[in-house]
């Protein structure tokens, strides 16, 4: 990584929390991505984002703003990024992954609360978080309690905060509040941009976010070969990038990886041998560097095929219409796109436990990990619900609910090689 | 209490596991109510209430049922009783206060599951719920996720549930959530009952609720002079019976008590003496029989003046206009009504933070003491802020957290003995 350090003094952040920051990242990332086997290449591309994701990400960031682009933050799938685009924003991801601060996240949060939350106000009470002091807006929502609340807390240490309401069914009245929601967001866009978001420059978003999207269905479609052409780790990465990365060159990287794998589905090549157990990981999203359970599937015997989670498959699939010829047309389809998505704070919420099941069957999983984070209750309590579905369909479910800490991995070790040896016999 | 076993079995409840709990029941109410001095002579009628709570009240359930009128339990102040007295429903609170059944509840929910959550699956599993079994329809919200969540593994052991959604935030899109909410509500009870909700209808159902809370304001206005007239316990109590006894018995018993307690007022009578530490209870809803926090105060040395709570002034303040003459309008006034509730699942919520001052004026409360029950996500956050916000106006709190068991009492006791302390200095 080149010298920022005059940049992040510029932009606030506490060097030495933050030098220790990365060099806890950059080592868990030598251990965990660089130190496996048989990696496709096209995966250089993602080395150098992650090795300069504090870094040259950043710089090009605060260029964009001094071009006059506006950076708008987000803690969730559920906001539209192709109405940032529209307006010429750039769409960063913001949660976090790593428990750094958390004693003086919890001066404001109880301490019964999910990892993720406590991270971002770690990292923003730590003044180790780049991105946050980046953004020209960062976008809350209404998903969760514990989010739903730490904003209200996070307004006063994050002044530029927007909170968005989600609703909490599938029924026409939420269909509408959501499309209020989202007109509200779009007319809050315009002023922060001053760029008007017409049918022409909502189509280029659209199409943007499509291809992204086009880009990791064609990605996982690929593992669903046996053996799997790419490690769950390299792919839950690509996934988190997904979040960070400028869009159109991240597509293209993305695609350069699928046409590496395409070689090695060709060819029979894969990143595990032939029959080792495959498995699907469903539940909470996992942000930069949460890598804990994949890591310890994947040094357990077992090979990931999937992500049911925000960062892997309920995050990125569906595409937007984009056929609408007015400007009311595409919002429509875009509240369309996003109203699908099977998030557990919507009761009841079938839709998430069959497409696990349609996931196991695509990508040829022998069993499906469910990952909550503890204090999480919409994953949390749902999983009880779709281990019992799963279950009576036939496919072996392992509910697993651990944090950001190191305490607990002998022990899901432990559980991990349990279960692999199960669908092994 | 009579011989109800009969009843009882024809409902189903497990005879043994019922009798544990009626005598657990029975003790703690002897202990915490029957122990007090000098309580008023109008509140035998409420002791009456409490040991016929699973006895004759039942009874007079299933008489109505046999004259043709339908049960509504509820769990929540968001379920309009207006609506259901309207149509000639009777309307129950659900929600349990005891550590009972946990071990069976936590085979189908999180350990990390709120106690009030907690309670009413562990009384629905052990069998040992009257009210739970002669409701024609139970009412869910979605309220907070636990809930919320909840409810959906509920449905399995509870087929007759109705889940009902609250909006998050109180702008106009969320209003016209609640109020399609309600006309769905509406027509369900009418389907239920065959009863039509004309303007005639609903304006006596109005009335009767307003009736009710008019009683419980004047109650709550008693308790601002010094010395308090009433314990907290049995303010408490009164606000717990409202959720169970028929509307208007129990408006005209409320109203005897302030009979009793105006007398007093005049000649300067109280349960403690003239200058003890004045508390306001703020948080949780306490269901029965869930006395401990007021039971350890009041034990302690301090009297309660105030409940901010949904069994209390948050669940009772606000009446509906009477004076719209079609459904329509009358309709409007109810959710005008229950869109004001400050629960603090609402983003942002800061009429609550205003309520809890305005409280702590009007009934000259000494200190706050904030109760959330654990894992309760919505009230341990909030009360950061509200705890903030009080300190900033110089009135003292203290914020405790804790669940339905036992184990913690003696901690309690001691922080609870140390903040009155510090009151009196």
């Amino acid at each position: 990584m080149g010298d920022y350090r005059e940049m992040w003094a510029g932009l606030g952040l506490d060097l030495q929390a933050h030098d220790a920051l990365l060099n806890a990242l950059g080592k868990g990332y030598q251990d965990t991505f660089l130190s496996q086997k048989n990696r496709p290449q096209a995966m250089g591309y993602f080395d150098f984002v992650m090795s300069e994701v504090h870094g040259l990400r950043i710089k090009e960031l605060l260029d964009a703003r001094a071009d006059g682009r506006k950076v708008i933050g987000t803690f969730c799938v559920f906001v539209p990024e192709e109405l940032i685009l529209a307006a010429d924003g750039v769409s960063i991801g913001l949660c976090a992954g790593a428990e750094f601060g958390f004693g003086e996240a919890e001066k404001l949060l109880p301490r019964n609360t999910c990892s993720l939350i406590k991270s971002f106000f770690g990292f923003k009470m730590s003044r180790v978080c780049p991105f946050l002091e980046v953004s020209d807006m960062v976008v809350g929502e209404t998903t969760c309690d514990g989010k739903k609340k730490a904003y209200e807390t996070f307004a006063q240490i994050q002044s530029n905060l927007y909170v968005m309401e989600i609703p909490q069914m599938k029924n026409a009245p939420d269909r509408e509040l959501l499309k209020s929601e989202y007109l509200r967001f779009k007319a809050e866009i315009e002023k922060l941009t001053g760029v008007t978001v017409d049918a022409k420059r909502l189509r280029k978003g659209i199409r943007t976010v499509n291809e992204k999207r086009r880009a990791l269905h064609r990605l996982a479609a690929l593992r669903s070969t046996d053996p799997a052409p790419i490690s769950g780790l390299d792919a839950l990465l690509i996934n988190q990038v997904a979040f960070y990365d400028d869009p159109v060159r991240f597509t293209a990287s993305v695609n350069k990886v699928c046409d590496e794998l395409e070689t090695r589905v060709k060819k029979g090549e894969g990143v595990a041998p032939r029959g080792t157990p495959r498995i699907l990981v469903s539940g909470c999203p996992m942000a930069v560097p949460n890598w804990k359970l994949p890591a310890i599937i994947e040094s357990s015997g077992g090979v990931i095929v999937g992500e049911e989670s925000c960062v892997g498959e309920r995050g990125n699939r569906n595409l937007v219409d984009e056929s609408g010829s007015t400007q009311k047309a595409l919002m429509d389809a875009i509240v369309d796109r996003y109203f699908k998505i099977d998030c557990a704070i919507f009761t009841p919420n079938p839709d998430r436990t069959e497409h696990i099941e349609s996931m196991a069957k695509q990508y040829k999983a022998d069993g499906v990990i469910h990952y909550s984070l503890q204090f999480c209750q919409p994953y949390t309590m749902e999983s009880f619900a779709v281990e019992q579905k799963l279950k009576e369909h036939g496919i072996p479910c392992y509910r697993i609910e651990t944090d950001y800490s190191q305490e607990d991995i002998g022990q899901i070790k432990t559980r991990v090689a349990t279960f692999l040896e199960m669908l092994g016999q």
